[in-house]
C-alpha cells in the first residue's frame, strides 16, 4: 500500500497541538523517505526528533447499501508512527532524494541533470522507520454488507479510481518534442497506484 | 476544496503523541461534519474537546522539470484546525448524518429507509468550526517552473484525476435492477471532485 500511493499527511505535535502537512514520500525497504525545504520551520521541528505519524489514504469506492447507515466507502489507509531522522550523509541523502524522484516518475533519475550540491543542501531528507507494532492498516473492500440482501433496493459499489492523463508539455516545449523514456513509460503503462483512464 | 474531496485525515494528540485516522467528512456552511462509531475509543477522546486538525489532500499532477530538483507535484490541500464538538440534539445529529450521506451520493437521503433510532444512537456525529485564521490551504497548479525553459529536456505535467467507474451491483442484486436516481446521476454526471473516465 505504501508503494501504491505516493503522498500522505505527516502529523506531529507542536506546543501540545496537532500539526499536519501533506507530503510526498517513498518507501525504502523498512523505512519511509520524506523531504522538504530546509526553510520550513515546522518540518525542522519534526526532523529534530518529535514523534510523528504519516497517514496514507485512498478512496476506492462508494458503497451503496439499502440504508444510509450501512452505506460506506471502500478505502485503503495506513498510518505509520515513528521518529523522523534527518539524513546528514551526503551520499545517503542523494540516494534518498533520487528514490523520491523515481517514486513519482519511475526511471526518472539519470535522465535529467543530477542535483547540484547547492540543491542538495537546500533540501531536507528524512527517514521514518516502519517498526513492528508502530503501524496500522485499515482496508474496506467489496460489496455492501449482505444483512440487507432481502431489501428490494439496489445495492452495490461505485468504484473510484486514480488515473493519469496524457502528458501536457509546458508552453515553451514544442508539441512534437520527444518524451523522456520515463514519461512515455508513465503514459503507456500508468503509474503504481493508478490505472489507464 | 472542502466540497471537492470527501475524505481526509483527522489528527489529534493522545498522550503527547500524534494520533491520526482517515475519515469521511462534509462541509456544512462554516463548519465540518465528521462521524464515526460511538465504540471508537480514540474518536471519543477527540470528541471530548481535544484540539484536532483535518487534512484534506488531492494529487492533481506529476510535474516534470528538466531537473529532479525542480520536479514536483500539482496538488490541493487544506488543513482545518479546531475543537470537535459532538452533536447531542437528535434532530441536528440526524440532519448532519444525512448531509454526510448526501455528500458521497448526492440526493441519496430520502431514497432508502431512514435511520432507526438505534442506528442514530450507535453513531457519533461531530462538528469542527472553520474559523478565521484556523485553516491553511496550499495549492500547486500549472506548468513546471520556467527557470529551466532553455534546457532542451521535455518539460510538462502528467495530470492525475479521480474517476468514477460504472456502478457494480452486489451479487444478490439482479443485473437489470434499476439504479436509484442518486446512483444513476452519479454514473452519468460524476461526483464532485471526480470526472468521467
Amino acid at each position: 500500500m505504501l508503494d501504491a500511493i505516493p503522498f500522505g499527511s505527516l502529523s506531529t505535535v507542536v506546543d501540545g497541538r496537532p500539526w499536519v502537512v501533506p507530503m510526498l514520500f517513498a518507501r525504502d525497504g523498512d523505512r519511509l523517505i520524506l523531504h522538504g525545504s530546509t526553510g520550513a520551520g515546522a518540518l525542522r521541528h519534526v526532523a529534530a526528533g518529535a514523534p510523528a505519524a504519516l497517514c496514507v489514504t485512498a478512496l476506492d469506492g462508494v458503497v451503496v447499501a439499502a440504508s444510509t447507515f450501512n452505506s460506506s466507502a471502500n478505502y485503503r489507509s495506513a498510518v505509520v508512527h515513528g521518529p523522523l531522522t534527518p539524513l546528514t550523509d551526503r551520499d545517503e541523502k542523494w540516494r534518498a532524494l533520487d528514490l523520491l524522484s523515481d517514486r513519482l516518475i519511475p526511471g526518472r533519475t539519470g535522465e535529467g541533470r543530477p542535483m547540484t550540491g547547492r540543491e542538495l543542501a537546500a533540501t531536507l531528507a528524512m527517514t521514518m522507520p516502519i517498526s513492528e507494532g508502530a503501524w496500522t492498516v485499515k482496508i474496506r473492500t467489496g460489496d455492501p454488507s449482505d444483512e440487507e440482501r432481502d431489501d428490494p433496493a439496489w445495492q452495490g459499489v461505485v468504484p473510484v479510481r486514480t488515473v493519469l492523463d496524457p502528458p501536457v508539455p509546458a508552453p515553451w516545449v514544442a508539441g512534437d518534442h520527444q518524451l523522456p523514456p520515463s514519461v512515455s513509460r508513465l503514459r503507456d503503462g500508468g503509474w503504481t497506484g493508478s490505472s489507464r483512464p
